[in-house]
């Protein structure tokens, strides 16, 4: 049993933040909420989200799992107008959801869960160092650094004074950007340097954009833990591999 | 004689309802305005417009037909800036119409009025039921059914109250609208029920969705008659064929 | 030795002026400003600029000339947000300009200057005739036109009242443009007719657009010069050969 109201765009925004690196995705319903993990084709990167029972306007649910394509279903709730509801019920035997949009009502098939991937396995890592800053700066910088190269190094130095920086070569021209702590929102200081994908973090940077506040978690040549919710009770974690440093 | 003053955007509107079916058709102007009929090219949609002495700031004519190509009649109508009023003069002798957007004035060459296709003989419809809704609703709807299939169920419906309905199909997923008569503008009840090409109603979904009001006369298996203004004394009619329903 | 900060987006439309005829330039800096001219691949179009001191929130210079690929220049420019400096600093020794903006520093290669086409010799004309128009007006008459040829006669006549003209003819339609002097901004009244290509007025039209006042120079079968202010202190200056015109 699945029923729940929330505000399409709410909903889409989440769908979105994990549709950029993998389709088909198992859902996790409990009383808890909405839970989801997931890992792209290559393992290279990692999402989880989660959304909370009070993120939603109404919600009721007994444990299950369903199987669904978040393309179709991101582009169905691109159907609703700005501030619309949309409301999602589970039809269990003929495995469907049902989605209304006011007046209008959305058949959508679902897929066999044991169709899809494997949740992964989080690993547990102890990254020693931390910054907290604005989503929208974050988009920025990593749309500045996809102009220059097609990986960036993160990092957090404490030389000469204590920052998070980044820094993109390309063949001809290369880029660095350095925010020192004071112009953070948030920084457990420590060392860390490693270099990133920028196809991922590009895939990333959208939903990322979308947040007041993000936090990366990182280590030295170790992967990227990026934190952020898009609104209360809608909470997004990815994790990215890094790739290694070629002198 | 013809010489006419008409804001831009609204002839642009009423022309672009009629060129998303065809693209040259014959204008017959009058005393009584400007009327069109015109088929499309498959004889599946018929449209016909008429635009009264009272849409013009200035209305002037003798009777007589011309032809057009209504592309480029909407290009140079598009160089408009909002608001601003276009000058219609024809110059019979050269086959011209003279299109005058304050300092700029453009020539268009007419087509020979019997190089055109006929016009076409409108069917005498007794279609038993209706519905008025929004244009921008209707549009909507044509855009979620877009998702799924290629053809759409309009009907009407009283079970278990009288109510307009679309239905769309696809292979994996369906979709159903559903408006109630208390929702509706404005109903004349009844059984109606018949399949039509979505592609058709795509193309006509643009100008329906400007529309305030849109009234769908339909029968069971029958055609569907589309009413709306685009603005006072600018009506636009669509008439398009059934597809047969298969099992 | 080069330091300058300037508005970003300032910097931004007068390069863009300047990468729509040619991609490579010289750019002259000394304590007078930054200077440029440059001519198109085919010979066919001229383009100087001048950004003065009092342009800039800053400006230190000595003598000297630099290479630049505005495309890239013009891409990191594309990075500011509305009203945020630019900060331009020249690294001699490695051949680099750093460009900052706010946090982000990007390190853009110069080109060797000697491998940039030589500096034009600016023809010394004497026009007989200009007219002052709003740049968006030429920019709206260069659109028109366009849709109906790909060349164009620019000129000033006085029959049968003093006024500025543009003729297109194409194969089916024609288009006119006429302003008498009352509705000019400025004249110095003439005879003048020249054909140009409108691939180059094209090209020209969107710098032209973002300038409150333009002038036109002109004389019979000769180049026209477009002069124009993007702001304060920052002069563009075109020059077009004319085509001949064929009976």
């Amino acid at each position: 049993m699945f029923k729940a109201v929330i505000d399409a765009e709410t909903l889409r925004d989440a769908i979105d933040a994990v549709s950029s690196l993998v389709d088909e995705v198992r859902f996790a319903i409990s009383e808890n909420g909405i839970e989801l993990k997931a890992v792209d084709p290559a393992n290279v990167a990692m999402v989880s989200f989660r959304i909370d029972p009070e993120a939603f306007e109404y919600f009721e649910a007994a444990q299950g799992d369903i199987g669904v394509d978040l393309v179709r279903l991101s582009d169905v709730l691109s159907m609703a107008d700005r501030g619309e509801n949309v409301t999602l019920e589970l039809d269990e035997e003929n495995h469907k959801l049902k989605i209304g949009l006011n007046a209008l009502s959305y058949t959508l098939s679902l897929i066999d869960p044991s169709a899809i991937r494997k949740e992964p396995r989080v690993p547990d890592l102890d990254l020693p160092a931390h910054v907290i800053l604005p989503g929208p700066q974050l988009r920025k910088a990593i749309r500045a650094a996809e102009k220059v190269s097609d990986h960036v190094i993160l990092g957090v130095s404490d030389d000469p004074e204590d920052m998070f920086y980044m820094e993109a070569s390309g063949d001809i021209d290369s880029l660095i950007l350095k925010i020192p702590s004071r112009e953070l929102l948030g920084m457990k200081p420590g060392i860390a340097r490693s270099l990133f994908s920028l196809d991922y973090l590009s895939d990333m940077s959208k939903a990322i954009g979308k947040a007041q506040e993000v936090k990366l978690e990182m280590g030295v040549d170790y992967p990227l833990r990026v934190y952020f919710s898009l609104s209360q009770g809608v909470d997004i974690n990815y994790l990215l591999a890094p790739r290694i440093e070629q002198e």
